[in-house]
């Protein structure tokens, strides 16, 4: 299989990584997502990472640059449900992942999109006599 | 991995099918699933099979198979995103999927289980002291 389901829910994407995510399937799950996020004017992506238990600079790099292209279409990105593993390996690579949020799991992710959406809406609703 | 994740979404549990289920990866999935029913008490459990392209009768029994384990601890279970080539294989080879319900995708999933819960519920109230 060489494309990864994206599941639409309500104005969220969800993204379930699998399996290991060599060039051309990051890649593809790049561009699927992007995609995604402009046919159907979605908010927010969720990565859940559960499964994961080897990451590596690619998989770093991967997250940040699907969190910083769905940014641009108005789409925050959550990864979530990183083994403590994961967690430590990624420090001790150097990589931050900066500019992608974190959650324990989906529904604290959801909830903190949830937020974001919330609180940009109030600045819109706030400045509504603002052009934008 | 030998693992697939399963993500609690407020009453229910969603698994995304994205490897071809072998034998232990199948008994590991049917094991995880009613554990993880028992344990958050969920009333509904949504199977996204939208990467599977060859379905065989194995995998037709396995969801029967958990449709069946997760009944009789009251959640239902829904299999969503299934491919029109893999429905047409599935009635070739004479599995209807009997006790398993479908929906075209998770949202029409959630909501299919949403009636469900809420017609169980009122059945519950109306007859509050019918034993069921």
């Amino acid at each position: 299989m060489d494309k990864i389901p994206i599941l639409r829910m309500g104005p969220f994407l969800l993204v379930t990584i699998q399996v290991d995510l060599y060039d051309r399937l990051a890649l593809n799950l790049e561009t699927d997502l992007v995609n995604m996020v402009h046919k159907t004017g979605a908010r927010g992506v969720l990565i859940d990472i559960s499964a994961v238990s080897i990451v590596d600079s690619f998989m770093g790099r991967i997250l940040g640059n699907i969190a910083s292209m769905t940014r641009v279409l108005d789409a925050e990105t959550v990864v979530v449900g990183m083994q403590p593993a994961v967690a430590i390996t990624l420090i001790e690579l150097g990589l931050s992942l900066s500019g992608v949020y974190t959650a324990l799991d989906v529904e604290r992710g959801m909830a903190l999109l949830q937020t974001k959406i919330g609180s940009d809406d109030e600045l819109i609703d706030d400045d509504a006599d603002h052009t934008e």
